[in-house]
């Protein structure tokens, strides 16, 4: 018994190349059916919503008209891939969305042929679309290659090297602007102002095309106003837009919801194109679903959420985020303190900044998808007197790499650089890990890293960033929850290298680094229900090392294991390192590490990502299980001689 | 008995407070004088001439018009600032620039109150500038700030980010492009080709202002033009550079050698600007001294020279350079191999790809200085099947850095990356030393991670570099000259995580990663001279390591040293991770790692700069002998049961 299918059309997609066979008209119905599909699913599975309702009918229009996979689509960011993913034979599997063992929430080359190159962080599409097209001038079997990139992330300097070397290159290319003026927050900076500029003064659907050629391709009513649209809609007349100095064909702006407008702009720009071509389309961010357009954040990222009513169902969170706590904390000092300014490269929510922004707007800079520029920015405010906080979620914070070694480490100079998403960060998955920040800062002469064992550390750490004006700083601290510990009115300012003892046993000693502390202290407790009872402390830093605290645990124990929330490299390695210069290591004690693993880890939610990690409170009593269980005859004290 | 001298002006300027003495015509002839200065100084010291030259009368009017050091002067990438070290009371320490214990060859904040922001790799001026601009807002005491930024420097993303935010924000900021159409090679992009076309339309002093309160403060006879002059300069009549769509006033181009149009322009720019300004100034690289304009790279960085001749004194080698060995042994692979291509970021001369380049131009890619989309360019031309080589020194690797984590690592995508100047590299100092790739590069999974011990290693390298297709690879190597021995005709495919056995011996086993092989070599032979046979072997891999040998090491030897041309967290850091994982670190044995130590050091030789380092032949020899000596009575095979 057959219910009548309310996708029809949708259902006949099994894969792009059914596209061929729909006409205009059906293409158009393809994608209401689309978006309705989108909504749905999204209402189960929670996720990217606002921005893959933006591109449903770009999203058809360009599997209609380019032949993929042949032809190569790459999507910036790879959070407005759904409809993507649905037409491209993984509607099935869509129920999985962002869940462990699922789909990915974001384009992945391992997951689809028609994912030719994945992504999660922001405007890499230009230069990777650009990669494929030289490959193809080499000869490589590549067809068209485009890129969709949003006008938030094409304000990023990397689109922009991007932009500049396909406009030398000249290769045929085509860049699809997808500007719904809405990135994660509304975008900042003289480029976006730029591209309002441009689609205010073009009326929708009057095309420019710089290269007469392609002009006089395109249909009737558009091409017989190209011309004297160009004015229009560049307000330079004889001249042309930014693109168009930097080689590029510049056509648009179009309505990117309008199909037939956008069918026949990409058959002609297909037809004709021989350099790199910009189609600049105008979308809606949730378009097509009033509470999304009606939300503030065009439901950007959310739960799961009742269709009828876009009430989404958000758990109750037992204690604060840690980022709510930063940002809590930060604006209170802020308040005492008028050298304390903030910098954030658009997340000034994800890293809780807008609480500070909120209430002094003048000192929170957001730069933008920037964070080169965002954290030699804030060495060049320290360099000035202030005292400024780079909040920076930790994979974000791998763009800033250079910046932070040459303007702020080497010149010593007190940035605090406030590392929210340290560690697994759950449905994102491995594209949005923090995991090899203390790595790679700890290398870094001058800089001091702090993780936060609780929520009460991080307004520690807060405090001691504020107070630490000799050099730079940093503190990690993961997504979520705390564990609920009372937060403290005011922070302490701890002393530079300085530990804490949390727990003290006999035998064994975990060194826990950062938010694993709660791990640790879970695996003490299982530990001790079979009567061993291990020790725990909490480093604090990871740089520069309280090498009383571990010299003194080594002393005192048969086994010192370290733990942190990332990989190796890091924390354990400077506790290694340490060990190593001193003679630690030649005492025959038993020293462990415990890190993420050397590979990249698929999304899930945080707990089961940590358990594929083998990090979670029961690997680690095993682990102690083990070490002890071992060293135990030697641990019975004075009943015998030692042996090896 | 006084000559006279042949600097009576430059004579008079202790600091550029002195300046504020002079007339306009006697701060041209100051220009003559330190224009001459600087060829001297710099013939007898070797360095960056031809972009010192090609801005002195930029330096004289700049200190002459602003109050530096309270205002802020930042000199982007800051190998132009020898005038500058000049005039702000550095003159008599000239003689030791870029020597050990003497003056930077950059701007460094440590040097002199006169360089507010210290600098060395490119595009970081501008978002410096602005974060004193904004620290001033905010009450700091901070003057004006002027940002001087090349051609070459403003393609940058990073610098794009910055006048993005620059706009954005609309605070008083002056950036002076000094447009030499030329930064270490002739620079490439749209983006250049743009701003020749300005240049070629704009007759040099007709200015253009976009204020018309800026327009009327100018001169007599260049406003009267200014305003017709528009659109001869910018083309684009009633509308704008592409500096004004990012919100700057746009001032020129003017001459930047005429001493007279700068002081008025500066004057006037500096008297009405009330938001940011970009003030374009052409200049020619290497000014005012023929051997230098007349020469191919305008004597960018020159060995000491004749002044007269302008003969350089280059020192004999006695073995080819890294560099030179890869560019050869890649061009003779690329010969036999067509998916072979090659990325680099500006520097196709100092990466040896200009040998590649002049034989296969179609398959070089210098993106210019955008490391970023470099990186990422390259992992789409992998993606597509080809078989890219990324050649980029160490120290500026790490502005890719995210892209080969997210785009490169990731995805395991085959993109080989070719690391120069690895290690410490003389006469440029910390900014330029490659530190940490090993570390950031070895924590990544699925990477794999080569060191060339000698110049042959690094021919096999290389060929192990195009065999490997399953993933992303990186190989390292150092500046300078090769330690002489023979080239392999062709490379051998090496083993992926296989090292080799160098010298056997007994008791100490020195596991060396990569060039610091001959210095351990030589500690071996200062060992052996007083009867210690010391094991030395070449681990090739810090990722994957050679478990086996390494095992085999600690089996047969009492002390395990590990050493490298890198910062903790590198190679050694892996090998304590596998002793620990292992329990390796649980038997007793002596282990150490020998690394760069927990500080910058500054510019001196390469050899210099490892003694201060402790890493030389002698300092390893002594860590051996210290370490020999200690566990002498365990070695002494079966003689007696072994003490702890």
């Amino acid at each position: 018994m057959d219910h009548e299918s309310r996708t029809p059309t949708l259902d006949r997609v099994a894969s792009p190349v059914d596209l061929k066979a729909l006409s205009d008209a059906e293409l158009g119905t393809l994608a209401r059916e689309l978006r309705q599909e989108t909504i749905e699913i999204v209402s189960r599975t929670g996720g990217h919503l606002g921005s893959s309702l933006g591109v449903v009918e770009l999203t058809v229009a360009i599997h209609a008209v380019f032949n993929t996979p042949f032809d190569k689509l790459i999507w910036d960011v790879g959070h407005q891939c759904y409809p993507h993913k649905i037409i491209t034979g993984r509607r099935d599997r869509m129920g999985t969305l962002r869940q462990k063992g699922g789909l990915s929430g974001f384009t992945k080359r391992s997951e689809s042929e028609y994912d030719p190159f994945g992504a999660a962080h922001s405007s890499t599409s230009i230069s990777a679309a650009l990669g494929f097209a030289m490959g193809r001038r080499m000869g490589m079997a590549v067809g068209d290659t485009i890129a969709v990139i949003g006008d938030g992330a094409i304000t990023a300097g990397m689109a922009y090297e991007a932009l500049n070397h396909a406009g030398h290159l000249k290769e045929r290319l085509f860049v699809i602007l997808n500007d719904n003026d809405m990135s994660i927050a509304p975008p900042v900076g003289a480029m976006s102002a730029y591209l309002n500029a441009i689609a205010e003064k073009g009326p929708f659907a009057m095309l420019k095309a710089a290269a007469e050629g392609l002009e006089a391709a395109l249909p009737g009513p558009v091409r017989d106003g190209a011309r004297r649209a160009r004015s229009l809609v560049t307000g330079l007349p004889g001249g042309g837009t930014l693109f168009e100095e930097f080689g590029f064909e510049y056509i648009g702006p179009i309505d990117g919801h309008d199909m037939g407008h956008l069918l026949t702009t990409l058959r002609a720009a297909k037809a004709r194109a021989s350099g790199p071509v910009l189609i600049h389309c105008v979308t809606v961010k949730g378009k097509g679903y009033a509470p999304a357009e009606g939300a503030d954040d065009k439901y950007h990222g959310v739960a799961r959420f009742d269709v009828a009513t876009g009430q989404q169902v958000k758990g109750k969170s037992n204690a604060p985020s840690y980022t709510q706590v930063f940002g809590d904390k930060l604006t209170e000092m802020a308040a005492r303190d008028p050298r304390i300014v903030a910098i954030t490269a658009a997340m000034p929510g994800g890293t809780g900044l807008d609480i500070m922004q909120r209430r002094f707007p003048a000192r929170v800079f957001d730069v933008g998808i920037a964070e080169q520029h965002g954290v030699t920015f804030a060495a060049g405010l320290a360099a000035s007197g202030m005292r400024p906080f780079c909040a920076i979620y930790s994979s974000f914070l791998q763009r800033g790499y250079d910046q932070i070694v040459h303007d702020v480490a080497l010149q010593n100079l007190p940035v605090r650089f406030a590392i929210d998403r340290a560690g697994l960060v759950g449905q994102d998955g491995a594209t949005h890990a923090g995991a090899f920040d203390i790595g790679f800062l700890s290398s870094l002469p001058n800089m001091v890293v702090m993780a936060a064992g609780d929520e009460a550390e991080l307004v520690h750490m807060l405090a001691t960033a504020v107070a630490h004006d000799a050099g730079p700083i940093a503190f990690r601290y993961p997504r979520g929850e705390g564990v609920g510990v009372d937060l403290p009115a005011t922070g302490e300012v701890l002393k530079i290298g300085k530990g804490r003892m949390v727990r003290e046993g006999k035998g064994v000693a975990i060194l826990s680094f950062g938010a694993h502390l709660s791990e640790a202290l879970a695996a003490a407790d299982l530990l001790a229900e079979e009567g061993i009872d291990i020790t725990v402390a909490d480093a604090r830093f990871a740089k520069p090392l309280d090498t009383g605290l571990i010299d003194r645990l080594l002393d005192t124990h048969e086994v010192l294991m370290t733990l942190e929330q990332g990989a190796e490299g890091g924390f354990g390695a400077q506790v290694l390192h340490y060990l190593a210069r001193t003679g630690g290591l030649d005492r025959g004690k038993v020293v462990r590490t415990l890190t993420l693993p050397d590979r990249f880890i698929d999304q899930a939610s945080p707990s089961e990502m940590y358990a594929e990690a083998g990090l979670r409170a029961g690997d680690i009593a095993a682990k102690c299980r083990e070490l002890f269980t071992r060293m135990e005859p030697v641990v019975v004290p004075m009943s015998r001689p030692r042996l090896i």
